[in-house]
């Protein structure tokens, strides 16, 4: 086997690092940024690193047809999936069954109910997740980890250990992991079918040690197992958390559009002291219990009246999933509700953002007082960390002690239960009155807790788990 | 210490085994059934035992004021509640709250969502708990073993510990135990209080080593555990599952009334096959799902039209519980869809009884062909023990893995995902094209399963337990 810091790397997503579009009638490819984008850029760029991932849009399968070269000479290759089963995959199976599943979101007396269809979908998706395995056996280099990343690819495993035992095979869940009681909620032969092919990476990994907790007490608790087994028998399993890239951040946070919009969000709300949150438009995200909360705290507290502004900014997400677009008529709803209770003619309680804008997002964690981050259940959320590193008012963190990032950050943040809307309120309401000095030292402290991990460290406890 | 088959037994619950009502302007006190008080029967009456429970109508409230005997001198004491206590403890925080969790039936999504009201709630419980350990230390005599029953009363260990540590407590669960994930939707200072309390009983019971790992988990990942606390501190951990009392059953199932009523049942379905389900109208039973496979079932084969009745014995409960009022009105909504589509002049597929008659459906566990058992997730669930000990037609039991009973019936059951509308159709097939000698088989040997444990057994193992 290679020295581990040459080893050879491929990694492995739904959606890789390199999208394109269709610009003068030409593809265009253009990379992507994030912190698993931003971490690899190293690797990628020194050619040690190579990237599989699915042709997502039509100008993506027409980059595939054309064979066009990606961006900077990078090493990505786009698999043009059948785009039944993509769809199927993708929609049916890993957002609204594994997704609402690890998540904890199906409402259970009424969903889900699975039928014929549910079954065929589950096939494309195994179909997908072979062409994905049957793609790193034909490219990957001898002796190659192979980093597979998140819920859409669970079912590579048998494939891979079969045809390529030289290959180091490790699986990152970014995602919560459930536990054996909501597994369960699985058909059987599905979740068998699971358990065995993640059972058969060499290593799988999740971002805090209780996700990884509850992935072992499925192998442990699962029917197929004999009592004695208390370790897994093949797979090693960790915990490590992804972080944002800082200097990415701090850079995207000075440029001069984000300081532009920085000084148009300080135009429309003056000194008024703001509460920010920014999420994707999506049920584990909590954020109607987050208005509640805030409707609540205004109505215990006259004296803020006037004097706070709290800025959402949540965007589009998976629009096409019913329960999705049902989320977002009930986030528009509690918007409009509370605007109305407590708005005045100069005074917007709620500024809602629906429209993706990364450089307005980052303005907005800049100039934050207090950041919400109050999700029911998170794999880990990168905003709780992203906005210590950039705001510029030592801004105090709310954090949900469900969110996968509280494992880290507890000893700096206020956390709340989800659920519990008196205390969010209070959280908050207390955030608002920390004297400067307590705001500055928690703020301070919680900025250096996230800034001693980088994407590097996370992809390195990977390659290390690799072996 | 006393020898343990002589130890004093103090039984606590909610409910009871005696209840009062007014006849001809007297209080007239009648004993209950079922599986816990049939197993209890020796030892109340031969007065080694006592039993203390709510007063939970005005009429038992009238005969605790009035200090009525309970009947054949029965050792029982009821305690009269504050109402207003007393209705907040067991609507809101036992069946709104500890029952939604323990079952994993919240739409988290948008329940729970807590407020003072709920704080407020969790109060009137802990109070409500209180008097109950108070009316032990009072009444307990000396070296008793205490066994304290289900959800309603986990806050009793800290004073009858600190009071009495001359007693044994074991507290046993009825319902499911929620795992970590579940458990944490239970605001962080009431669950951290409920495991404290749970923790300081001498041992903690339930119906199965899932449920009772569950709660293991529970306190190993607890956070004020330290990671190397495997082992619970305190209680010990047991699991032991209840069973019906076969002779009592059986003596109900021939009884002249329970002989008429099959006659009319008869009467009514002919010489049809016969699918039973008996539940009461509960969002944990999964009666919806269980329409919708025999929807399913009948679309797929129309050689079993007009030969097959399910005859769905679905009791009110909970009626003052919002989402259980909406609940019915969907079951009541799928039976009039499934009839509307399939029923003709002379056949009916499926008949609801939605009137509480325990004669009527012993009946009907003697007549099932194919006996439907498809909760969501239950602690144990009697009516799959029952229905195999009174048949008399070798009829199949098609069981719900996630039923506390699945754990000992699964070799002699069909097991279903409660979720999944497909697989609960086939097996409904399946079930009723069984060949004779196959049926035979399969029935005989799951009454030998059931009947390998009688409450007694139940009993035995609490006082085991307690030491």
């Amino acid at each position: 086997m290679s020295d581990r810091t040459e080893r050879p790397v491929v990694i492995v997503s739904n959606r890789g690092p390199v999208s394109y579009r269709v610009e003068d009638g030409q593809l265009v490819g253009t990379r992507g940024a994030g912190g698993l984008v931003s971490g690899l850029a190293p690797l990628l760029d020194s050619g040690r690193a190579s990237w599989i991932a699915a042709a997502l849009s039509d100008a993506d399968r027409a980059a595939v047809a054309d064979r066009v070269s990606a961006p900077d000479g990078l090493a990505v290759r786009l698999l043009d999936l059948d785009p039944k089963d993509q769809a199927l995959a993708y929609d049916l199976i890993s957002n609204q069954t594994l997704w609402f599943i690890h998540h904890g979101l199906f409402d259970l007396t009424r969903s889900p109910s699975y039928t014929a269809d549910w079954l065929e979908a589950w096939e494309a998706y195994r179909r997908v997740n072979q062409v994905f395995a049957q793609a790193v056996c034909e490219s990957a280099p001898v002796d190659a980890a192979v980093l597979i990343q998140d819920y859409h690819l669970t079912l590579m495993a048998p494939t891979l250990a079969s045809e390529r035992p030289d290959l180091s095979t490790v699986h990152f869940h970014h995602t919560p992991f459930a536990g054996p009681d909501m597994l369960r909620v699985l058909p059987a032969a599905a979740r068998d079918e699971m358990l065995t092919s993640l059972n058969a990476y060499d290593a799988c990994g999740f971002h805090t040690q209780d996700w990884a907790e509850n992935f072992e007490q499925d192998l442990r608790r699962w029917p197929h197992a004999t009592s004695e087994v208390v370790v897994p028998a093949k797979a090693k399993v960790f915990a490590s958390s992804l972080s944002t890239d800082a200097g990415d951040l701090r850079s995207t946070a000075g440029s001069e559009r984000c300081v532009e919009h920085l000084r148009s969000l300080e135009e429309q709300i003056a000194d008024s002291q703001l509460i920010v949150r920014i999420d994707r438009m999506e049920l584990s995200k909590n954020i109607v219990r987050g208005f509640q909360a805030f409707d609540l705290l205004l109505q215990q507290r006259s004296d803020l009246h006037g004097q706070v502004v709290f800025l959402a900014c949540c965007y589009p997400s998976r629009e096409n999933v019913p329960e999705y677009a049902r989320y977002k008529e009930e986030v528009l709803a509690e918007v409009e509700r509370v605007n109305a209770r407590w708005g005045t003619a100069i005074w917007q309680p709620i500024l809602l953002e629906t429209n993706d804008n990364y450089l307005r997002s980052v303005a907005a964690l800049r100039r934050y007082d207090v950041l919400l981050v109050n999700p029911i259940r998170d794999g880990l959320n990168l905003v709780a960390k992203e906005g210590p590193l950039v705001n510029d008012r030592f801004g105090t963190l709310v954090l949900s002690t469900e969110a996968g990032a509280w494992a880290e950050l507890q000893s700096a943040a206020l956390g709340i239960n989800p659920f519990d809307v008196e205390q969010t309120a209070e959280m908050m309401g207390l955030a608002l009155d920390l004297d400067p000095s307590d705001r500055k030292t928690r703020a301070t402290y919680l900025a250096g807790l996230v800034a001693e991990r980088t994407p590097l460290d996370w992809l390195e406890d990977q390659l290390a788990a690799a072996g």
